[in-house]
């Protein structure tokens, strides 16, 4: 997580908690506030309002998402590209369980304030999936179509990190990226 | 959708539109009357509480999946099954929009009072996957770890779904299962 003023880094990591048990519903800028241990005014002061707050919350961990797999692609390219891509999303999502629960009950609702800028932050990391998947040398036929695919190696990286997580946090960070990538290895199919 | 009173019905499909633009904490039992044009009464009637108005929905929206991949993988074995599986689930998830959103929202909180049921669903779908992926053989060292790997199968077939739904309606359910299937097939590791 970028390192911000301390209060409005408090804000953000209580308006996370918050969110984390009662959905973003039922988080109101009063329990923000007070878990932060900050005046009402202040979260107001900082934000605007509580769209403004979660489309913030929300845009700066998928804004840590593409940085990170970003960096581990550095000179990789192809298989060996999306292997370590994979490996530092799974390590993210560990390392920010809350805001990785948070983005996969949001990045799909149509109704929220934030849905254009969360969408095209969405399609900066695809876009950083789309590159590797593209100098594996996909058939033409593929071509409109790396968005989707590159979406469910996303999918299949974000949801096995919230199933390690959630149902199976004895295993390790190594056992789980083998995990996910066994599945897009092609073993399955062979 | 299974079929049900034409009360009971009304009520669950009322839910699922108010919680699609509203999430579920922000759709009261109200809401859900009003919008199925019944007595508040008769939603408690029908379902003692709103805790078990969603958990009977998630649940059933579940069960439907569980059916549909198991019916796809019949006869199957192996990578075939999967394939089937995999289109199985995407037609359910664009026959089902409204639902496969809840569920996506829904599937790694862990603070609803349904959790408990909704993991036993989860783990039913999950080995419904895990019977084909078994039968391609994985390794021994991978024996502990084919529910993640299932896990893993699912999301990206879910994440897929509803990218496409989300972001690419234009593509039909041959294009997307595809897309799908090449991030599995091996393709990417080529």
């Amino acid at each position: 997580m970028p390192r911000q003023s301390g209060t409005k880094r408090a804000i953000l990591e209580a308006a996370l908690e918050l969110a984390a048990d009662n959905g973003i519903t039922g988080t109101t800028m009063e329990n923000v506030a007070e878990r932060a241990g900050v005046a009402k005014g202040s979260v107001y002061y900082n934000f605007t309002s509580k769209d403004r707050l979660f489309e913030e919350l929300l845009l700066e961990g998928v804004g840590v998402l593409t940085e990170t797999v970003r960096s581990a692609r550095s000179a990789l390219t192809g298989w060996p590209a999306l292997q370590a891509m994979v490996r530092a999303l799974l390590e993210t999502v560990a390392d920010n369980r809350a805001l990785a629960r948070l983005l996969a009950a949001e990045i799909f609702r149509t109704d929220r304030a934030w849905q254009p800028s969360l969408e095209l932050l969405r399609r900066e990391v695809l876009g950083e999936f789309i590159i590797p998947i593209r100098e594996t040398s996909p058939p033409a036929e593929m071509d409109g179509r790396l968005e989707l695919v590159a979406g469910s190696v996303f999918g299949a990286a974000l949801t096995g990190g919230l199933e390690w997580l959630v149902f199976s946090p004895e295993r390790s960070l190594d056992e789980v990226t083998e995990s996910v990538l066994y599945g897009l290895s092609g073993r399955l199919a062979a």
